[in-house]
């Protein structure tokens, strides 16, 4: 009888396992993926991030002459990179590994099925737990497009890491996150990029303005995009879709990069013979992460609501909490979200959108990131912005919203002024070293 | 008759200035320089920023090989390095000219002399204040070696600032803040640079292991230490100087930056007559910035406390709002500092040394960088570290120091920790991005 059996091992899953370890409760993990990690690690963040550094690091050495460097003959070499990629990736692996060990979790592979309340499946084996908790994240959603199930050209985050070369000419569906992450590895190494986007905007639900300094920096580089666009159909290497004007247009690519949003994985785990309360969208859970059958929790990726790997580390630690020491509660005014793309973009707490749909009555603070004078040292003028959201009566922050540089560094700072419901005016007390970019931030508070 | 007369336009008093002006009060700013903007602008932060980051991309340029990415004939050109700064510097003067304009701030160029309460002089000219605000900074301090003061091989500040080439060998006197960023400039452009300091660490009062990271970083770019060092005399381009083992040593350099320390301009100002409490490290201020006689305030590097831009801006901002609006309070327990090395250096509050200093019961967690995956994908794995130094029994934050690329645009959200008194078990409940560099901080506290 284990204190915990976790089913799931990405940012929700090893992590709650740790955890638990940390408060001497015995745990299992059950993976049923070949590597621990989930698609954080072997799909997602990490193998984006590593392959974004370097294509920016391409890019940018082709750009130094504003700096008063000139270089001759800059080349990229993508196996190298792809190498050095999965090398990150093995490492971190091995840390998770060794947390396990050093945490005394048992781990299982194979597929889990809740056989019963406390019991769970693995192949032929029956594992006993006083709590399940439930990590078993998403996957790729692959919307019903005529072709795109069936064209060889078609791969999704998985299938284009796996690439071992660079294409000539990739093609995006979907310009949320990934979607434009991958624009920019592309982008940035020189390759031609063809996005399409259903909304009107990329980068799902961030600022708008924010999304569209991230279009333009694409745009310099070459990336064509196709806004409040409909994808018809995929043949082959040929995409087919209506423009904005409604009008039939197609593009012919070398791949296809299917980015259209997540499915959460909540199949063959049991779910409907216990009775717990899901849909299409997740398992339903309350603030402590609990599901609607007592002893049954879930975390991540597949309660649908932010599908981050930091907020999946957070809702499995309140779970933790709440099974083992004290009762925790995973709020959600603070779960910030970054855009890894150059420049980047940083968000937490409500958007201008967000806050005129809530019917909540604010203002907002705005300054150009050019008012820093390392920001000038820094860059060669291009745009980067701050924008506050406050509360117009108290002038509480409700949101920072950056595009800049360096930005998902910096907006820490404004998730911990959310957390602890600071004024915009007490933000302006607090000193920021100068010179830095983030001191713009503090300037747009003291406006208040 | 003046609301406000401010003496120098640094971080201090132009920000002073600007502050008067947003609360309709009329203000005189008096510059006895011929640009605004004091130190950090004209021969300080700025100008190094911009040098540093152009010396960097040089640097960087020659190592992208671990990210896949092959350059040939990488050339710094320093003229267009020179140039670029004092672009940037114009931009910045401008911005200050037009915020003065803005703020409907009188600008007097030339020396001032407070002749009697509420009476400065300026040249022929009396001007009448009801507050005086004096923000005349500080400038380098050489202390009396022989032959150091006589050599017309050695600069400060502001003298290599003003070099059109540079030299092959710049020999630093005095390992501080100064010091070590100009040996860095030197450094990465390929230059041989020998540091002799006093101290057995550079980087002043930062905490000594992260001094030493940076102490490494610059002695694998060649940059020769000579710790616990006194020089004993200057002649010529030949510095003399006994080893930490008492030996006599000389070096000739070609060029020899003397920072070692800041003197408080209170000279000239008139301070003896009227009575002003002050001493050679400056005019004593409480926290409000009131000197000992009514009316008359003082903010920045002449209040000998800091010497931080940033803290001269909240020092002066604290004076405007006692004159003219609201009690405020200069609180210093939270004051970052920054060393722009590369690896960076960014501290605030507590370090070990000073908690013992102090007897202060605390506890140090530290973590490494390459916890943190993006750290692991956009450096080449060398060396960062946090440690956040907490209370024993309440586990407050008191102090946090980093180490590694970019932490000084991380470390504003322990800035807001300090302020806002959390403990690092609350700071662990908040959601740091992932992958982020600066998540090692929250999980540094999370331990607690």
């Amino acid at each position: 009888m284990y204190d915990v059996i976790v089913i799931g091992s990405g940012p929700a899953g090893y992590v709650a396992a740790e955890r638990a370890g940390e408060h001497g409760k015995s745990a299992l993990l059950i993976e049923k993926a070949d590597n621990l990690g989930g698609v954080c690690l072997n799909s997602g963040c990490i193998p984006t991030k590593s392959m974004l550094f370097c294509a920016k690091t391409y890019d940018h050495a082709q750009h130094t002459e504003a700096f008063g460097v000139t270089v001759d003959g800059v080349k990229f070499d993508y196996p190298k990179v792809k190498t050095r990629t999965e090398g990150i990736q093995d490492t971190l692996r091995k840390g998770i590994e060794g947390l396990m060990k050093k945490n005394k979790v048992t781990v299982v592979k194979g597929d889990a099925e809740i056989i019963e309340r406390g019991k769970v499946k693995v192949g032929t084996e029956v594992y006993e737990g006083a709590n399940i908790l439930i990590c078993s994240g998403s996957r790729p959603f692959i919307p019903p497009i005529p072709g795109l199930n069936t064209s060889d050209k078609v791969v999704t985050n998985e299938g284009i890491l796996k690439q071992t070369a660079m294409v000539d000419h990739l093609c995006v569906i979907g310009g949320g996150v990934i979607g434009t992450e991958f624009a920019s590895v592309y982008a940035m190494a020189g390759k031609k990029v063809t996005v399409i986007e259903m909304l009107p905007q990329i980068c799902g639900n961030m600022d708008s303005e924010l999304s569209k300094t991230v279009q333009k920096g694409l745009e310099k580089k070459g990336v064509a995009f196709h806004l409040s666009a409909k994808v018809t159909g995929v043949d082959g290497s040929k995409i087919s879709f209506t423009d904005k004007k409604g009008e039939a247009q197609s593009v012919t690519a070398d791949l296809i990069l299917c980015s259209t949003g997540r499915a959460v994985n909540t199949e063959g785990l049991g779910l409907e013979k216990l009775g717990i309360d899901f849909d299409r969208r997740g398992i339903k859970v309350n603030e402590k992460a609990q599901t609607n059958v007592p002893g049954i929790w879930a975390a991540g990726d597949v309660t649908g609501r932010w599908q981050l790997a930091h907020f999946a580390s957070r809702q499995s630690t309140v779970a933790i909490h709440n099974m083992f020491s004290h009762e925790d509660i995973c709020r959600e005014n603070a779960v910030p979200a970054v855009v890894y793309t150059d420049p980047e973009i940083a968000s937490v707490g409500l958007t201008e959108d967000g806050a005129k749909a809530k019917g909540i009555d604010f203002k907002t603070l705005k300054m150009p990131l050019t008012a820093s004078g390392r920001y000038l040292a820094e860059t060669d003028g291009e745009r980067g912005v701050v924008k506050v959201v406050i509360g117009a009566k108290h002038k509480e922050v409700l949101g920072v919203h950056m595009v800049g540089p360096h930005v998902s560094e910096m907006i820490a700072a404004a998730i911990v002024m959310i957390e602890t419901e600071l004024r915009a005016s007490d933000a302006g007390e607090i000193i920021f070293p100068h010179p830095t970019v983030c001191e713009v931030m503090h300037d747009a508070m003291f406006m208040a």
